[in-house]
């Protein structure tokens, strides 16, 4: 597969993205006019710099409102256009992009604008140079890939054909089966973005919200699946419009850039058998490449909290009946476990206030491929010292710094490593009612939430739920859950209000790796919890509450208005109110809750899912960072 | 009149959004559900302290798909109406929102809705309690006010009442002229917001952006009137949902809150006469009151530039062709003057490096008047040192903490301070082809640039133009330009992206006035500068090479592009070329300009606007940026 992307994508100056390109991997650039325009390169320098680089200049672009106007505009549109002709030469391009008019079009006839693109076509032919010709979803007369395609094949030039834009085609909602309607070699060009699902005017949605691959909402994989049943054989190119890429690290934002598309060449090839095309074959066009398989959790292996202090949040798991499974032998780590819940606490100086989620542990069939294939998506390696006789476990970097551990299944046994802390013989304490993990909530920073959506689904195969907002008192917060299709793993993920994000210091793209002490510092101003599953919350929460465990509190409010809404009994609201406990009720089942008081930035939660209730008591969320505000306020 | 805000508004407890109310002098609240549900205090509590603050609770807000319903759905819903009524016993509040369906009504049949409306009125009537019916611009059947008011005509119960919301129906675009069709009685409350004007699904836009009125697009002061014509005369109340406001600190939010309708209440006095409505009459139902008359600025009187070291500003001034008027008599601050252009130099210990546009002077007809007009809008007074023989100038601090001076106007004459200044006799420099200010262009944070927008309109009379984004290397910078209808104030405006905002270290709400050092480091880690106006700027800017000005270098690629769009001649290329200038043209004529280097996070431009040109060189903005950029990296 040979990739591509917009300089129009990512941060910085004209040099600087291509050699951010250049250091990911990707094959060429798409020039836009802008930065060129902006730069202190000559033309001619930066074809130096793209060969120095390895890298080709694939499109130049845009080229806006040719075609379908009067004689008089359209002699101007050639002067400007034989003028980029001439640049192209300089640049040593063959390729321009040529958007269908949005403005300068007013009293549109297809003819005028098929004899307009041949002779726009003509002039570039004198200059050896290619033009592609793609419908702008809010096109004024042109706006399908199809009405394009139309005029360009009655125009009938060997260099003009047509680009298509997977935004511009799916934010329509038109069905890329008609790829297959035009013959391969008049597919120019092909520009790929995803784009969350938003109902807003599709110009406003295309310039500040497309996103990567894997990131939005598009099938893309059945947009590649169409285009390589259509023979497509040019670069796979990104074209994304957005206002948070275009202010993060370009090296960062690129690398993710190029992740998107692996990972899509892989789903795509997966997909490719269904639609009667053998990816090790020829008919592969675009040569999209298999990285190996994916596999989602199997488990929950451990969760690592680090904290400058760990006393308080032992007591804390003490509390909830874990027990204390003691040190491990060559590191200062200690171990606590209830049923399938491990948490390992690791003190060491932060260099911040409060503590963080640092690490998770996931069970996997087979955790070498899973790391195999990370790698291969360029998510950078986590490391760790271990010993000869220790367990290796592979692991890399979350986009927020979270160390992710690839772990061995276990089937419901207990892992390996638990020989490596105290003494493995122990017996499970008598207090033990938490079950295991059910969910962990990672608070996420803003810049790189998208990111992490990739990530997820990329390394570990979730899938996302229909994201959600939550108000708080210092602001709404955006939730977006994303579990394997089992339940088995969840994980919510919560973007940080900007007010509580702690921004680096005029930082001016200087970040350039994934962890490190801002991400840790924004991680950890922003509480973050792990919420353990029991089948017996009261009477967990009764322990709890005898063993000096401080809840946290709920208001009578809440509890007024929790039986106005579903009528419950006087005697389980008491329970409730007893216990401190929340609820939620949905078509598949009940769900009861409670929090624990926040230790530096970690809370813990309680679960107790009855029949098949599915969510996480979202109604219940206002409330309980209500009462974290208060406490934290007074 | 009678001022209310809902607490859904703004940020933090429902005890500390009513503190906040009060504080600020709202008379009263609507009590949003959540904001009480997840509070503390219980509803005596609530009734106690709304007591001891002096605010009235005024709406019971929101009831949700009560009508048009089942039979079986509608015994359910007046359960849950009748828990509410019994809630708000408890609050000693006696009026409720009973929002227009947009879930469960299916079937619809404006009989059935009636007749559930009257049936839970008479319920509402055991209790005592009126029901205001709202049309949600997106309810699923009643969707405009002459529709909720129809069902409310027919039901013809005495409690049961009209809600009428700005946003719900300026947003579908209905005319509020048939407002005096409803009769004044059955108008039982207003929910005043406005919003900027977006393409997207009205339930989003209204969720996320709306503002506070004079900070959107709606025609308010219209809606106003025809409600004065209607005879409406309950409170005046705010409901805004906005992402940001929900962040930021509650007192300062609240305070421009109510400045709005302060605002609001004096332009609609204002337009009352023009509807046959004497403001000082009976007719005046919401009893809105005419603050001071609006004057716009009729000149600039100078700018004041705070920095560490003032030296190479005062170089480049120099250069530029000011002459250095000498030091304050009394102050340590330096003057330097070219035409009407007055820059006051004065240097301290800002604390933050860079440099900071720290005031500006503007002329206006009644200075006195302007100062009180501000005060009774509750803009913080900027306090300044005076000596009994040295000239008052009253002022305030703009929302981004810049001091904002009202001095007299001189209608083109020298400004009597100047005599405070070095030698008042000295002759006029010989270089000095600088004739005044032609705008001056202000950094602002995103927290605070709805508030910034507010302030400019009510407290100077600055009417906005369209907003614009440009993109830089760092990200799309939002442009707002303010400015007098006559051009002489120009005032553009640029929200900072948000990875260069140094935000506060994890401050939550203690942020309570409106400088100070967060501000003044926000503002100071982003280029502004002041825009000098000449009528000959080949001239100056020769001087100043001359006189060793370094000016931001222009790419060659920008010229290039210039003659393609514009088709210039060679030896004005070649002009443009030599003095670094750029170039730009529209109907009203052309505008050429250059900038210096940037001094800390100062820089100044140099304009030459040639016949009618209007704007600000907008497509050029991204090269300036570029450039900066660049000289900033390496």
């Amino acid at each position: 597969m040979r990739t591509s992307i917009a300089t129009v994508c990512i941060s910085g100056s004209l040099e600087e993205k291509m050699r951010a390109a250049a250091e990911v991997g990707f094959d060429g650039v798409e020039i836009f006019e802008q930065d060129l325009m902006t730069s202190p390169l000559s033309p001619e320098q930066v074809v130096d710099l793209a060969r120095e680089l390895g890298i080709t200049l694939d499109l130049y672009q845009p080229f806006r409102d040719l075609e379908g106007v009067s004689e008089e505009v359209f002699a101007e549109n050639l002067y400007r256009l034989e003028e980029k002709f001439r640049l192209m030469q300089r640049l040593d391009m063959d390729l321009i992009l040529i958007c269908s008019n949005v403005g300068t079009a007013t009293d549109w006839n297809d003819d005028v604008a098929i004899d307009q693109l041949g002779r726009a076509a003509d002039l570039g032919a004198k200059y050896g140079i290619r033009l592609a010709y793609e419908a702008l979803a809010w096109g004024r007369y042109v706006n399908t890939y199809e009405h394009a395609w139309s005029l360009v094949e009655q125009a009938d030039r060997p260099n003009l054909g047509v680009c298509l834009d997977s935004f511009h085609i799916l934010s329509r909602r038109s069905d890329p089966s008609a790829f297959s309607t035009i013959p391969a070699e008049k597919i120019f060009f092909l520009q790929l973005a995803d784009a969350p699902e938003m109902m807003m005017d599709l110009l406003s949605w295309s310039r500040h919200y497309r996103n990567f691959p894997g990131e939005g909402s598009f099938d893309l994989v059945n947009f590649m699946v169409e285009l390589t049943r259509a023979g497509y054989t040019g670069p796979v190119s990104l074209e994304i419009f957005n206002d948070v890429f275009r202010q993060t690290d370009v090296v960062r934002t690129t690398r993710d850039a190029l992740r998107s598309l692996v990972w899509l060449a892989d789903a795509t090839c997966a997909a490719l058998p269904a639609a009667g095309i053998d990816p090790q074959s020829e008919a592969n066009t675009m040569a999209l490449e298999a990285l190996e398989p994916v596999a989602a959790p199997t488990g929950w292996d451990y969760a690592e909290i680090k904290a400058e202090e760990t006393e308080e949040i032992a007591t804390l798991l003490t509390q909830l009946g874990f027990t204390d499974r003691g040190m491990h032998r060559t590191k200062d780590v200690r171990l606590f476990a209830s049923g399938d819940a491990r948490i390992v606490l690791n003190e060491l100086p932060l260099g911040v206030s409060g503590s963080v989620i640092a690490g998770l542990g996931f069970q996997l069939p087979d955790p070498k491929t899973s790391a195999d294939r990370a790698r291969h998506l360029q998510i950078p390696p986590a490391h760790r010292a271990n010993r000869a006789d220790e367990m290796v476990l592979r692991g890399v970097l979350a986009p927020d710094g979270t160390e992710v551990f690839f772990a061995p299944e276990q089937n419901g046994s207990a892992p390996g490593w638990l020989t490596e802390f105290g003494d493995p013989e122990q017996p499970v304490g008598e207090h033990e009612l938490v079950t295991g993990l059910d969910h962990v909530n990672l608070a996420q920073p803003w810049q790189h939430f998208d990111e992490a959506i990739l990530f997820y689904t990329a390394a570990l195969g979730l899938g996302t739920q229909p994201p959600a907002e939550v108000p708080s008192p210092q602001g709404l917060v955006r939730s977006q859950v994303m579990r394997t299709e089992d339940g088995t793993i969840r994980l919510p993920l919560n973007m940080v209000p900007q007010v509580l994000d702690v921004a680096p210091t005029h930082n001016q793209g200087t970040e350039r790796v994934p962890t490190g002490s801002h991400d840790q510092m924004r991680r950890s101003a922003y509480p973050q919890h792990l919420a353990f599953a029991t089948d017996d919350i009261v009477s967990l929460a009764r322990n709890a509450a005898a063993a000096g465990l401080r809840f946290l509190p709920v208001p009578d409010n809440y509890y007024e208005d929790l039986q106005a809404r579903f009528r419950l009994d006087e005697k389980f609201m008491d329970t409730l109110r007893e216990h401190h406990l929340l609820y939620d009720r949905d078509d598949e089942g009940e769900f009861l809750h409670f929090y624990t008081r926040t230790i530096g930035t970690v809370f813990f939660e309680v679960v107790e899912r009855r029949t098949g209730y599915n969510g996480y008591g979202a109604p219940n969320a206002p409330v309980r960072m209500a009462a974290q505000y208060a406490i934290e306020r007074y």
